[in-house]
């Protein structure tokens, strides 16, 4: 039985999974770095234990000291949120080796579904749809321009290893291939440390449609239904709901069943998500498997009713599922909108600071996930996201009337944040009729920062 | 339909009220008194307007004001929230007379239920069951000794009028019943300005559950489940949760039923509430209706998924119920603490105050219905309820643990509050176990303030 658990994170979702171990009757120690003394992860834990200086490569990323906090605290297991060594196999390995359960997959997994065609093949001998593209790794340009010609264009080059965007580049004709390609392995040279890189058919304004799925140890797989995070900026998501308004009820099946033949191919333990694309025509691709928890959990959390951080423990801990496929049943509509610390009108710079004054709603329906308060100062060092603020109603229209509402309470005072940015976006004909791909905000970012205009009541 | 709502109330009530209507497209128009003008209800309106000086007797009860604030902003609609003028018939009528919608009961179905004689004669004639007790107003001991001989003893001396613990006294024997009658009834002149009395059997040891019901005006009624509000400190309600523990499905359904049928006895309209007495027995009694909404409305509408505000605007707009009763399904527990402005060391001496610091808990399952922010100050002219905390989860336990460790997350500074005793409340192997009735806190008030001693994790 685990009695105490690490958080190998910060923020919100530090608060969030220290919530959840309180709840379980779980001892809690937080990690913090020198620039998150102050943090609300840090105040909130049983114990705290600093672990280096602000840059996360000296604390958060540092392996050595938060498997050196977890022997000394006397923790069981660690939890490692999202971002940072959530994952990373070589973390999980090493905690398989001091004997620290790791509330995660098998190091094994995490590393062959990091790895993007490791996972493409895993995917293809299980008969799970995927965009056709190069089976093999791919290292220069010559032979990426081939390969992109057997796959038809649009063609997209990607990095092997990382995500978030980095070392990504379409080439819609040959003529651009060179150049693309080039681009795309400079910048996962400098992000990754690697220069592999593969292509793929590039699906031209589908949804970003992802299904949660959990699985214990004992090879029972469930899907807990989609979430629809089109609305992205940047491959950064910004806005995610759950149910998907164009997903029908057989399309859902079979993308769940796809979800979770993708996961039972992987042996795949612990919650999991699988990203899918899917174009208009109800064709979906598989993407990638996130071997973690998602920043939009709380979506599926509100429509299912199920605590998804309380069933990682549980799993971690050698339990069977809590629940079956046939107990799973979408209620609702959950909208999430990510509260960011940036301005959108100077290309969404990050603004870290202090906020000097903060009132956030509440009320029926709305749930914020976030880890700032009045006279907090947001560090520079990290990700940009202040809150998640979460809505639930009976339909979507309610939800995002919901939204629109609560998102004019929000005050954040001292630094910029895109809570105006967002409202617009909720505001926008064509968001409230669910009529949006992953381009939604790259077609419209400009009227959406002019705003007001296209303002309608639904 | 209703374009423009005026919420004749302040705090929380006023701030659930705005959002509600916000939410559903309406626009909204606060009344404050001059202590309130930095109210969040004040603020967060599309318009307010200022009713007179902080007593609320020139302010929010002063009818004529509320009144011409409702013609002046064109509102069609007064929400009254609870307390002020929300079971005051006089005026309903007086909105009746103005053509405005009073989002409530008719004037004369709030007067007939507000008066408890008249309300309990109107249960009998329907059959539901009351307390065995005096037929008629009663205004000297000597009549009153009478009846209390007829009844049996123990018995309770009551004020017609009123509610809130004012004007009642048990007598246990003969010997006590002229003290208990002269001193109930100077009270009742003193708080009410009327003496009417009446006399019931005592019901000892039983909880306090109440049934929440909803009538459209087509003579469509269901109700909600129960909430059980046995954990009381002077007849003033601290921790109200739904479902209760000790109800079976077979006695829900005879309480309900007898709800229905108070409710259409008394040809009800809109959110109602039916207070019982439930002695260990399993025998219930009716007690009083409510002909309003309660405090602890969020305990239901987390367990049914209905929104009662909404529920209400509709009904008083002409609109059928949105719900069958087979509709109604009670989902997973909720529980709410009450938190207050108050000394529970100093007998829970009112603190009113500036908060100086504040913040408030989050994340899965915990709603805060408040109108506090860091830097308001708590006038002392209203009643002490500083915020409402409410969780949810898919049983007693969890919510229990739940709700806990939102208490412990709760930081308000510069006054104080009530947070610590509910804390107290909730780890006590009693309230743990379900095993508790209206003299809980009385019959364990010391050992709650000295707290810690019997701590037990579930």
């Amino acid at each position: 039985m685990i009695k105490k658990v690490l958080i190998a994170n910060r923020g919100e979702i530090a608060v969030r999974i220290i919530r959840a171990c309180r709840e379980m009757g779980i001892e809690t120690v937080a990690v913090y770095s020198e620039a998150d003394r102050e943090a609300l992860h840090t105040q909130l834990a049983d114990e705290a234990v600093c672990i280096g200086p602000a840059p996360s490569t000296e604390s958060y990323l540092n392996m050595e000291q938060i498997i050196s906090a977890t022997i000394v605290s006397g923790a069981d297991a660690i939890h490692p949120g999202f971002g940072f060594l959530s994952e990373n196999s070589k973390f999980a390995e090493l905690c398989a080796q001091c004997n620290i359960i790791f509330i995660g997959p098998d190091a094994e997994v995490i590393r062959r579904l990091g790895h993007k065609s490791q996972a493409r093949n895993t995917m293809i001998e299980a008969g799970v749809p995927v965009i056709p593209g190069s089976k093999e790794p791919i290292y220069d340009a010559r032979t990426g321009a081939e390969i992109a010609a057997q796959t038809g264009y649009p063609v997209i080059v990607k990095a092997a290893l990382g995500g978030g965007g980095k070392g990504m580049r379409v080439a819609r004709t040959p003529e651009e291939f060179e150049a693309a390609f080039q681009t795309a392995q400079k910048e996962t040279k400098a992000a990754f440390g690697d220069d592999t890189m593969y292509i793929e058919h590039f699906v031209e304004h589908p949804k970003h449609i992802e299904f949660q799925i959990l699985a214990d140890k004992y090879g029972n797989v469930i899907h807990l239904g989609e979430r629809d995070c089109s609305i992205q900026r940047n491959h950064q998501k910004m806005i995610e709901e759950s149910p998907c308004t164009v997903i029908s009820e057989e399309l859902r099946q079979a993308m769940g069943d796809a979800a979770v033949k993708a996961a039972k191919a992987a042996h795949y333990e612990n919650a999991g998500t699988i990203e899918f694309l899917l174009e208009k025509s109800g064709n979906f691709y598989f993407m990638e498997m996130n071997t973690r928890i998602q920043v939009e959990h709380p979506v599926t959390e509100w429509v299912t009713g199920i605590d998804l951080i309380k069933e990682q423990i549980r799993i971690a801990d050698g339990r069977e599922l809590s629940y079956k496929q046939e107990d799973v049943q979408l209620t609702g509509h959950a909208i999430e909108c990510r509260i960011n610390a940036e301005n959108p009108a100077k290309g969404f710079r990050p603004c870290p600071g202090t906020i000097t004054d903060m009132y956030l709603p509440g009320g029926k329906g709305v749930r914020i996930d976030s880890a700032i308060y009045s006279g907090y100062t947001v560090p520079p060092y990290y990700d940009n996201m202040l809150a998640k603020l979460i809505v639930f109603a009976k339909n979507r229209t309610e939800a995002i009337m919901k939204m629109r509402s609560a998102l004019g309470e929000v005050i954040i005072e001292g630094i910029d944040t895109n809570v105006d940015y967002q409202y617009e976006i909720l505001n926008h004909p064509d968001y409230q009729a669910g009529n949006f791909d992953i381009e939604f905000i790259a077609d419209k970012e400009q009227e959406l920062l002019v705003g007001g205009d296209n303002v309608e009541i639904i």
